[in-house]
């Protein structure tokens, strides 16, 4: 097992009903700031239940609505100026992972007064945390399972092209309400990208080599288990708790330093899904169902050890030789996207062979050039990874 | 799933040569208590280590030795008075699990002023976080890996022959170093404790009766298929760190939060266990060995569905009809304590049948009538384990 820190001091509040412990959650005295993002929060009423209940101690609330999802830089700069002006002292995001991503860049860019004028630079320390001393506090009532952005202190803001990863040891959210009943509005195709996020995240901190984290490895697979045995039927039962209930719980399990503490991590897929997003629109989940088979195709050696154990252990694989029980994996897990509405190639989404030299642009301005677990990827393999997931 | 709140603020710091980050963990400017045990971390070298570490930024340092094994409660009330009396503000507590319930018995009564000369009444609030605002943080240098104290809030503090749980959200440790060689000394008989111990901790979180909590059943079954793997060699290799690190690790993730959060528990065996180690003083992992066999030998028809689940999940039985499964899952978990030397008869510890009705006497008289997952262990079904256990 490689040495490690964990630290993650985000109260969760999970369950049905559990909004009605906003009003202890948030400071009473606090003035509050809503961020969100295009609007169906305010469809769907959830808007003036979470303003109900923060009126439950005669808050002071102002609203800012409007955070795209690959949250915007410029976007964000109008909240800033909002939290500063209004002097806010709490944040509560009500949504995804694009709405808690900026609220987490707004909560650090608002008090930063070294920063101020030039908060473009704030996201520009890569995988350093961003020296700032303090962030506004703030909570999250989360709108859809994907990326554990409600239990991490991690970002990821748009800047044009750029998408660029944001940390701080101050973006941890003092807690998140976690409902799954809330999430049961979601389209399916929100829902099925959720899956594929979490599987991904999940795959990206256990598929690299062993070294010994037997409860990493273990509870990694279990992760990825139930979603394959629950991804169905949330995709299409909306209203089935249990079922959502399970993947809201991994998808914040899956990113929040558990399973990839103490191991090696691969963002490879990532990274290069940031790159397409980027370029094309395309959904993040969709670019990670895409590149991982590719990645895999690619890099089936580097990763051998662990693609065996993943066959036998995640879908129970146990006829066949070593290259057998590989094949069969991959094909499993294309299998199980597909099952839930996710296709897996390129083409699919009308993306044609140009977008390789795009990409692999993209990852050498950005710095991309040694991904990977061993940082053995270079762009060259990363074009490779492109070419075979046309 | 059930509903659940989820919060663990505990800094993990864990690997080889990690002591070293003691200096950045503990506040430069901290008059610091250091509490140990019965001598082990001194004999080893260790305390003088950590005194270097902390000297590092020239702290005041005072010790307090002598913290037994079920920490009682004179002896604590000493320490508290040191606390008082030298102005401390920051304890580190060197040891294993007993030496960590009792630095957070004595961080939280040291500033309680409400509580000043009747300290013991801070013992009589059970399962209820005890109504105090603060305590003196602390942190906590793990020598022992089973309680799980060092990423929890709880502790189990003795007053002669009672063993009373404290609990409060002020006794988080706010670090703990978790170094697998710095286990390496142990007594082969502590180890063989240490993976009972995690072993029932998960056991007693996991099975009960299915309520869809599948990333935590999956989380509980790693636990314990990792604890079979390296059970045996971690009590005969002391010094394989990857099989010390595996057993580290899951002892602490067992009894953090994690596994329990959302699903029904059942600590029957340990409130057994508690009064069995009260009236004999036999040690607590090996209480919990002869009590869990016990429990569902008397409690099978009641945890039928999830003894099932564990024949085949952690044991891979797949032959057979229910009940042999289940008496094959039964016999697997005795063979495997008595492969680490862990016997599972109180007769094996020379107890007799007299201690039938003492335990029971206990368990009333500290309105631990209604145990289980369902509270439907009434003294007389207790009174069966205990003859079954003889």
């Amino acid at each position: 097992m490689l040495n490690f820190s964990f630290y993650n001091p985000t109260n969760i509040v999970f369950g049905e009903g559990q909004l009605q412990e906003l009003d202890n959650l948030v400071p009473k005295d606090a003035k509050v700031l809503i961020t969100y993002g295009g609007g169906s929060a305010k469809k769907t009423g959830l808007l003036d239940r979470v303003n109900a209940e923060l009126a439950k101690s005669g808050r002071t609330v102002v609203e800012f609505g409007g955070i795209p999802a690959n949250p915007k830089f410029e976007v964000l700069m109008d909240a800033i100026k909002i939290v500063r002006d209004e002097q806010i002292d709490f944040i509560l995001a009500v949504g995804g992972g694009s709405v808690i991503d900026g609220t987490k860049f707004i909560a650090l860019a608002a008090p930063a007064k070294a920063y101020e004028g030039r908060e473009k630079e704030l996201m520009h320390f890569g995988f350093t945390p961003v020296p700032v001393d303090s962030a506004v506090p703030f909570g999250t009532v989360l709108t859809l399972p994907a990326t554990g952005s409600e239990m991490n202190n991690g970002a990821v803001i748009s800047d044009g092209e750029d998408k660029l990863p944001v940390f701080s040891t101050h973006t941890f959210p003092k807690f998140s309400i976690l409902d799954p009943k809330i999430t049961f509005t979601l389209p399916k195709t929100q829902v099925a990208n959720g899956v594929v996020d979490t599987f991904i995240h999940t795959i990206e901190q256990y598929l690299t080599y062993p070294v010994e984290g037997r409860f990493q490895d273990r509870t990694a697979e279990g992760i990825l288990q139930t979603l394959i045995e629950i991804g169905e039927t949330t995709v299409n039962e909306p209203e089935n708790y249990d079922a959502r209930a399970n993947l809201v719980w991994c998808s914040t399990m899956a990113l929040n330093g558990l399973i990839g503490a103490g191991v090696p991590q691969d963002w490879t897929t990532h990274m290069i899904g940031h790159e397409l997003t980027a370029l094309t629109g395309l959904d993040h989940a969709k670019t990670l169902a895409v590149m991982q088979l590719a990645n895999w195709k690619v890099r089936r050696t580097e990763k051998r050890e662990k693609l065996i154990q993943y066959a036998e252990r995640v879908w129970d694989i146990r006829e066949g030789d070593d290259d057998a029980r590989i094949d069969q994996a991959i094909a499993k897990t294309e299998e199980f996207f597909n099952c839930i509405g996710m296709a897996t190639r390129l083409s699919d989404y009308e993306i044609g062979p140009d977008i390789v030299d795009r990409v692999v642009a993209g990852l050498e301005k950005h710095g991309m050039t040694k991904l990977s677990e061993r940082g053995d990827v270079t762009p060259e393999i990363s074009r490779k990874m492109l070419e075979t997931a046309l």
